[in-house]
């Protein structure tokens, strides 16, 4: 079905500096050694569940039918949480049950099954001993279904949704800041308007360079939300955002 | 021509945290399910066109003819800036015209192409939307002049040229601290001789062990140039070193 | 005798951003372009052999049989200090002789071959011109008898062992912090037990989740080893834990 070489991705809060990502992908091309292995990242905020699922939801669907995607931040490892193995639009994903793999388990058609611990695991290193054999099963011809008993209700969890106000305005939050110090809102890009910042009031914009440099601006990101960003420098710190931080985004049509 | 699998490498500022090299990787494995992509670096300082060009410069080259460098420091996203595919010494390269393709653009018989924008192509993501897509184009069959008319004037920065005093001196600058913090300047390599550093004299030596632990010394590095280090130390912390400090060296034969 | 890709696994202090892993990956590529180059890390710290040994530690084995892996931590580039391949299980190491390749050097069975340095390699980057060009001999055919004259004694290294005490228990020291904090001992788990660290005493658990967030623990890590840990925090934060720490393990039949 997948013929050719399967791709196999990593997305973990490991870092790579103490050997635990060399030893997965040890696993990974001994057991499938025609196998595409690709880094999504590594550098993952330790146990941050929240940022991996949305680096998640940026890339699952980006890679072809019938890549495996390996989803290894897990604080709850080797507890009671279940290890999951999901299908989802012709991708398979691999990681715990902790929500970070909603992206994909709230997609129509997904099926999740549970995994099992193989004698001898580590209860500490779950991404060498249970997550990479299960990529392996798959990408040696095995199917989600055959990996385990169907999990009926794999928990998932959401990105905050923003939310309408009377007044017409939207009310949503800060859900990420990158490495650029771009803040990132839940707010779906809207042709025209402004979003409203402590004060400050930023209409939103094309283009980074609709502004000079050093001054803020509100842009549709790439994923679609709109973004604050300040032209070559940090919108974070320009106003002190955090993720939850609140923001408003006033419509042109209900704009005074 | 490039018969079999063509390697696709990428340098950008992104770092991986954030999920936007993944999405990269997905759009060229997508289109490109044979290539080899390949990490550069995801680490140069945000929007720092100056190291990346420098990274470019030690790296296109080394690689095969038939590669494909996608390098994404892009500080002018979305703006008038134009996007480039160049052909240089049977290499192709993909990026904003910034100056940071320079070492290829320099290299006799370059071309440069001038890359459209898709339809519906983030204003915000053209690592994703644009050089990538032209990347898996290359990939599968296009050729630079394909995807684009000529571009006759590309933007080039050069490295500062160390120039040479009256007094028969050579008079250079720091150009790059590295993660060891050597720092490494703009002059060539010349056979004997010393650097002159704010008071101190450096001998120019053959290696690092050629002094004792914590001290400091002038070699010439593995691109030529004359670098000041300190052994199992750190140089641009011992001399308060950074990019653009000025260095002077005097040869054996103008030294006194 | 390996048929098909060879897997070549790059571990380095160098980090990414200077392109010295750029440079080295395009050697690799250009001299054996079939070949599936993997990066272990590039975040040792700078010049940290032990650190790197450990990691060698952990990943040779895990490849198959035919693995290749250059190790480059080397404070000592350009001196005296032989370059080394190692022969041992199936695998093959290339690195400095400077104890980083201990790990398969003190496997039964492992050879090792003194590296010439070619004509023209920098004196300060060997990575790029000795042991690549190394690698891409092996890849491509060669054996490590075929790359020098037998090394008859290249230094090892060892971790320090941990010792039993008159009275039973045993003691040991903390040999690596990882990114989570864990503190990575050299006592090999035992059943049942407790670690006895500055006044504390941490029985021995299975699994973190055995505690509550924010207590610390004893576990068996996925080496093997007792490692102590904090529950969603940082172990050598909370015991000020350093590489070196002390530690004694008393184990139950001990235990008063």
């Amino acid at each position: 079905m997948h013929s050719g070489r399967r791709i196999i991705t990593l997305l973990t809060d490991f870092g790579t500096a103490d050997g635990y990502v060399g030893e997965v992908k040890g696993v990974l091309l001994s057991g499938a050694p025609d196998a595409t292995v690709v880094d999504i990242t590594h550098d993952i905020p330790a146990q941050d569940v929240d940022s991996a699922r949305l680096v998640v939801a940026r890339v699952w669907r980006r890679f072809p039918s019938g890549t495996i995607h390996i989803v290894v931040v897990d604080p709850g490892v080797g507890s009671s949480r279940a290890a999951l193995a999901v299908e989802a639009d012709g991708r398979c994903l691999i990681g715990p049950d902790n929500g970070v793999l909603s992206p994909a388990l709230l997609t129509a058609g997904a099926r999740a099954a549970q995994l099992g611990v193989p004698a001898g695991a580590s209860a500490t290193f779950h991404g060498r001993d249970v997550f990479a054999p299960a990529a392996v099963s798959l990408a040696t011809g095995a199917r989600v279904d055959d990996l385990g008993p169907e999990m009926p209700s794999p928990i998932v969890r959401r990105t905050p949704e923003a939310i309408r106000l009377a007044d017409g305005r939207v009310q949503g939050e800060v859900i990420a800041i990158d490495r650029f110090g771009n803040a990132i809102t839940n707010i779906v890009g809207l042709r025209g308007g402004a979003l409203e910042l402590e004060g400050t009031s930023l209409a939103l914009r094309r283009i980074y360079a609709d502004v000079d440099v050093g001054e803020p601006i509100a842009v549709v990101g790439s994923s679609g939300f709109i973004e604050v960003a300040v032209r070559s420098g940090s919108a974070a710190a320009r106003f002190g955002l955090v993720r939850g931080a609140p923001v408003i985004f006033r419509a042109l049509d209900t704009a005074e």
